[in-house]
């Protein structure tokens, strides 16, 4: 499956800081960077749930949001990008 | 149709802040903001072209990108959301 996922993490402390950057980690592990906080990726239904439950563990769950939208496929048509191109998403310029 | 919109504005200088300002007022008057650089919108397909149309005038193709995804329907049943509620988008408690 093609799912998106945003984060907003509350980084006013050190802590929030360190989560924003664990919470990135896990992202980049499965899938490729679009904007500071977007991320596409291509997973099969187990990678999802580990990805859930690994940004699950990461974030503060009283002041720390994640979403993770399963997308239309393939999501490339149903997007729209104005603007600096990432130039590294699965469909980008990197994998042509 | 449902759709997400994020968006990565740099904002190092004043005219960049000015650009963030402007952007989220456009994405305010199209949908419900759902995280600090996130918002989900219903929209018809003329306002989906005025939505683009608008920010596309209001960045810097150079630095800022905006990506606007088409989503499943009803998205709600296609998005997870962890942690923090955003408790603003056109599912959430305010309009139950």
């Amino acid at each position: 499956m093609e799912i998106l996922v945003t984060y907003d993490i509350k980084t006013v402390t050190k802590e929030g800081q360190k989560r924003l950057r664990r919470v990135a980690k896990v992202c980049e592990a499965f899938g490729f960077r679009v904007q500071d906080s977007v991320f596409e990726c291509r997973l099969d239904g187990s990678e999802m749930l580990e990805l859930r439950d690994r940004l699950e563990s990461e974030i503060d769950g009283n002041v720390d949001s994640i979403a993770i939208y399963r997308l239309r496929e393939p999501f490339s048509s149903y997007v729209v990008r104005l603007g600096a191109d990432p130039d590294f998403g699965p469909d980008g310029p990197l994998f042509l």
